[in-house]
């Protein structure tokens, strides 16, 4: 980038050149199997000697995305990655991603796994009492159990115990959406009227409306599993506080099921309360799905997407109604295969975390799909990253759920309308977008392929196509309501939501 | 985004609404005329608030891109513009455009325009004294001299005392590029024998190579003449130092030259010698734009864009090769019509640069055209800013100079070639592109215009088509040999910068 | 301070020598004349190498007390002055004098004075304009004017234009207290009636309340002449802003009274009113100065302090009613010759800056004496540099103004009173210290002379010996009325400063 | 401290009141007991309105000395402590303290007892054959283990296990420093030959020589148990790592040591070799401790304290030789009854933990005193609370450990001599402090009992004095050989640390 820089490159380069490769071997120590990032002076050495030991090196087109993505990756396979990026503007720009992953900018954690923790013996007899003597007992099973690798443990204890549970965002697939226990479809209900309601490795932010009433009953008791003490008793005193490895834990409570069995009635009242909400949620959703007035709506994309989706496949979103909406319909059968905006709500994950997760895939040669679900406003911090992808020719399949806007937008007629009232930069209304991107032409530029859709049967259409061409990447661009209304809840306000 | 929220915001609508208009209101009285960034809740109303007070609000598709926009609307307008954001990962988003403008997130800067100071009598008579008695004088007109509006009295005090002048990058179009003084062609040898050089608000920074040998004489005298204390006496201890508005500060110089009337020879062997070098400079640019072999080198492509320019338009460029080959040739006429990366070499701002000069431009209905000259690897930073460019219509004409690559790339059939031995993702280069991007598509995908250009015709053509069509902005997308080299200088190692 | 560390060193001794003398010759270059720290690994060769090029090492017993000190020298001289502190926990402790100086920790600012500046011809014309149109003009002199040596040129415009004068803290001396032009005894008259007032490097803090009413005429007209742009505008807009160096802008507003003379009116009516009032305040402390009742009040205390204090003496001062007292009654007559808590209030500054000073005097040979004048809450902060000025044999007559507490106190026979109720750890006051200390005798522990004083009679006497003689540092601890009134003043709430 | 504070105070001194005791009853709510710091405007109210709720306020001279103070508290009763400052500079001293104690400045930490975890049980049955299978294995009993209450645990695995065990700096007294198995004599013999190591929340930092050659055996087996993930595998590699409570794993130690029962043989050739080292090195000491020569050295000085020492006080510490070799000497009897300064080797924290444990132990009424070893250096950074501990009367005798200086100093002849050279300004060394500083005065000046001391008779009999008279406390001013060498070990360079 600046000319003398090169010639002082050039004159010292042998002790660079090794200044590198001890950088990159340093890496490869610690197990490192990914970089991210954009080379520049002089951090270019770096990515070359880090590709000759092997690293993956992924060029991405903005430092912001390349941090999300090294950090997903320490979700998906349990090792640090790195992001690699020159100082200054690079650095800075990549901070959104090291704010969102809280760690630093090399991602460099300890180069030993930890040791696994228990929890105080006498503490977990009391939670297990708690639980015996729930009258509407539920578990909620977090990120955390994803990444503790509970899954097995937990789903042995739901089984067994006839439990009732509920994944967080990014704990779905932990215990397949589709288990029978699964109370998904019943979410708000089981919130409200649980008595005993065990964390696994979940937080009790606003996603789970920070555990207090009107949302929950005032004297519910939470059991908080945790790894981590600093997040044990946040928001609500619980009645028990387990703290240890998630997966040691759950078979810490399992030994306690085993020594004096138990199960939960099956036949409850809280269970047919349950079942009932599920099955009238689950209609009102049908209902929705089913409407065929044009354009679309959020439910009726989802329930297409939701029919084609390959089981094995990692499921990535972002976007306010469509992660909102979408987690509520797409299922997850396989744990640590759905990522998203999490906690922050961060904007502009999504294609970071997309790449992330289809060299993950591409790595393994396990044959998987992506399927990144982003909001069209969403697609916009990084939809450039589209160039990456097909240079790289990942196994992506995008979707942009398009409502010409941010929250919601306008409808080419409506946009042509406002602008006889003046220019646009005076008169559009800040949450609006251009009516009617091709978004698709985004990724033919590129050479994967586009589609534009506008009909449930194009919808079909196309992403069976998709599924289907496994050696280029596409993108489909749905177009939906611009205003489109969410399904009425039991809680009235939220039918607000559309500002 | 967040359900909850929504439902917290309805209760409190009254008051939050309340409290955007003070905020809105407030930035009104600070004079702000523009505010650009991406909603969200619960900022959304600030917007509103602030377009309802004819405040031009731009939605853009990433707070970085919004912070450099928002950052060049001071340095074009001199008043204050605004950065909205939501906090959280929006704020963290943000930082970018902040570092770089090294301002807060408001920029909201002190209401009043700070007062005029000058230099102290006896050291601009000292200066004057010093310049009279130069051998090899030299003018270097930077940022800080546009910032000023000093152009007036600078033009007066070349003219008058007959001065050879070199602008930095920002500082072009102070004087008119093709102004018969400036030295610009010939810049390596000015600085490098110069006796004295007077340095109007410019940083001996790495552009400047930091005032020291083997650039510079050892023995030169600095003069500087700067409105800020802190930046006097960085990296070499100047002779002469004027402290004080630049504007105000020249014409203190211009009184002393008018009082005891000077010019500097216009035969001097000083002159002959800076003549000859532009002469032959010229000469070999000319040559190296004036070969036939394709794909086409920068300076052929650069050649063609200054055929055609608008002696009117505003200039904007980043990327390595593209940003310093690119202000070698293309000539800027206007003070305060060039943005570019500037002291950091900061990736990304050119899209935010470009949109800011151009909703400037509108409102100003001067019938201004923006060229923003993007290398292909600074495009990818924020190229979905093409969807706000076409959304608003901002007359903007996009040119990616494209080498498939950062600093160099692969021509498509070296790709097919890499292909054979292994993934892209295992073997591609870190500084290699997807060969033949059309990025034009990009542009295409929102209704602009896009072309995808080979030949010096082709350029011709579509550039000319550009210019003409004034009710839509564009992207030319030119393909460049993708390992170009740069002209052979006089200092060996410039021709390295190939790596 | 590890043992380890010590091998270590030993074993790189040499590499390590010779990076403390580049650091010390490059602290020598930028002509550092003087280093206060705490030694300890690595920094103690630094200090040592430091004393080898002739520059003075005062070793501090707290970091803090350290920074004060060296940021108390950059006033004094106007060069910068080093603190040494070992990084970790030595840095951290040094803090306090970092943020009370703004500027780093070492202190290096540029080596070269930076060149004067001077306002804008037009605005210093209109500046002149509007102070010859007051009608009951003020000029307000403050630290800036003494940082500037702006001494000459503002004596000469007050006397020459008649104009009343009113210093800040830290401005007194740049024009003597007792001049007749001075209206510090109408202090609160003069600021709440004048209609111009011309600010000469004077912020409107808190110390002169923001500048804001019922403290000031809702229509006063400012007049802000300062160096840094920053300060103009804060809290209030002025009507007129000259921005340059405060010495050359005071000649600027000279010349224009030279061209065009004009002078005050001495018989005016506001003369006349700030005379009375003047005098009236003057009777009214000499009033409270000469009570005979015991203990003494601060009136008492500092009338005989003023009374024998060396006209050329450096007065230094911290504390509450301390500093805020005490600047009312003692006078300075030199300019830069007073040192205070400043614009933050920061306790613990006192005895770090009488430190400095004293040094500079020593250096000097002037002969000069440095009065510190603590608060007992204050001394108490960095009373354990008595040891210090011991060891150094400082010029310094420091007085501890002793009423057993923070703002007040209890005497001895009420603490005995109190501990009736309880142990001291349960019931004491948190203002309350412990009664009767004897600061005094933390000077004679390190062989310094100390008085313990509680009549006007001892006070006078131990004055006396201090000030004779010149062998030895002297503490006074002077008694005084634990809950002492302060003079009712026309502003009401004054009175309610004794909580 | 400032007038018009006061004025606004008054006005809204209700909502102020209100205020303040919405604070003070969060922090009871919080079980806070003890608050430290120094009033000011706007915090007494603060302060009053604790102690109102039986909140102990103690009243400091130094916002750093409160920090420690408070921080101090935490680790002796387990609860959070308040540190009291006003904003601004009061923040900016405190830091100190915050940063030492690596908590925020209210130290308001989650209200729960965080809950226990275990270590995985298979990793505990690792260990245990670990150390059945160790040829010369060695416990290392840290700060941790005082921490978690682990006393009770770790001595019945010591006792029955006949294991070797050696306590760091704060880890002293958790099992009595005279115990049978306890191998501080023979420090690094211990830790140069041990193959295997456990650390009981003791970290691997510069006190432990970070695990290395050539102090410790380049294959040495370390086990680590701790509660925090983040410290396991700093510098070396562990064999084993147990995750958890540290008392809670012990006893699961304990749990496999009954199971399969196990003890290192009495008799083994390493016991041997570390009695035999242990009573070289004792008789070493005390050959240096008997030395007649005056002035005393340090062994001399802790071996007579250690005489007299009762057996429940509280042993505070810091300095660098007068910490290094006292506690070398100086037994512990009790857990968590000795305070240093640690990690960081931060000095100034010495009169603040003493004041903390003061004030806890006459709060319990034990009875118990609290010696306060300091060196003459250390002394300086916090002298002034003297005053505090007399106003408090607070139980503690202060010994300063007096050689003139900063590692060392000059006897008064020495001084003298050195004057002759030119003003201690010029020529006195950086780490010189005055000879024969009467520090005890500064303990006289507040009324408490002050010696100064020579020889062992006067050190046995005012340390006599001191430990039977409490109604006062004391400070004994203990002068040693300015130039004192240490004791010649093992590792030569040891010596050489007199510098």
């Amino acid at each position: 980038m600046r000319e003398d820089t090169f010639a002082e490159r050039s004159d010292r380069s042998e002790e660079q050149v090794s200044g590198a490769e001890v950088i990159a071997q340093a890496l490869k120590n610690q197990d490192v199997a990914y970089m991210f990032g954009i080379v520049g002076i002089p951090v270019t050495e770096i990515a070359i000697a880090a590709q000759k030991l092997g690293i993956r090196y992924i060029g991405m087109r903005n430092e912001q995305a390349a941090c999300y993505a090294a950090s997903a990756i320490g979700y998906l396979t349990g090792r640090p990655a790195v992001c690699l990026v020159v100082s200054g503007p690079g650095l800075v720009h990549a901070l959104g991603g090291m704010a969102n992953a809280n760690m630093n900018c090399w991602y460099v954690e300890c180069c030993m796994p930890p040791p696994v923790s228990m929890a105080e013996t006498s503490a977990v007899y009391t939670a297990a009492s708690v639980i015996r003597n729930a009258k509407q007992p539920l578990l909620i099973i977090g990120k955390g159990a994803a990444y503790a690798h509970a899954e097995d443990a937990l789903r042995k204890l739901v089984e067994q115990c006839k439990l009732p549970f509920l994944p967080t965002p990014m704990g779905k697939g932990v215990i397949p959406d589709n288990h029978p226990n699964c109370v998904g479809a019943a979410r708000s209900r089981a919130l409200q009227f649980a008595d005993v309601i065990v964390l696994f490795g979940a937080r009790l932010n606003w996603i789970l409306h920070f555990g207090l009433p009107p949302r929950y009953q005032p004297d519910v008791k939470f059991i908080q599993v945790d790894i981590c003490a600093e997040e044990l008793g946040n928001n609500v005193k619980p009645a028990v506080t387990l703290l240890g490895d998630i997966n040691a834990v759950t078979k810490q409570l399992l030994e306690q099921f085993d020594k004096t069995p138990w199960q939960y009635p099956p036949e409850s009242s809280w269970w047919q309360t349950l079942r009932e909400k599920m099955k009238s949620n689950e209609a009102a959703s049908k209902e929705l799905a089913s409407q065929k007035s044009l354009p679309m709506n959020y439910y009726t994309v989802f329930y297409h997407v939701q029919e084609q989706l390959p089981r094995d496949c990692f499921v990535v979103s972002e976007g306010a109604n469509t992660m909102d909406i979408g987690r509520t319909v797409i299922q997850n059968y396989l744990p640590r295969h759905r990522l998203d905006a999490g906690t922050f709500g961060t904007m502009g994950i999504g294609l970071g975390f997309a790449i992330a997760a289809a060299v993950v895939a591409k790595d393994r040669n396990s044959g998987q799909r992506v399927i990144c679900v982003e909001g069209d406003s969403a697609f916009g911090f990084s939809g450039m990253e589209v160039e990456t992808i097909c240079r790289y020719n990942l196994p992506i399949v995008l979707l942009v759920v398009n409502n010409n806007g941010i929250y919601q937008g306008f409808d080419a007629d409506s946009w042509k309308e406002m602008l006889k009232f003046g220019d646009a930069v005076a008169v559009a209304p800040p949450v609006c977008l251009l009516p009617n991107s091709h978004y698709e032409q985004v990724m033919m530029a590129f050479g994967g392929k586009g589609y534009f859709v506008q009909t449930p049967e194009e919808l079909q259409k196309s992403l069976k196509q998709s599924l289907a061409d496994t050696t280029k990447p596409s993108l489909i661009n749905v177009m939906i309501e611009p205003q489109a209304m969410r399904k009425a809840q039991d809680f009235h306000w939220l039918t607000r939501s559309n500002m």
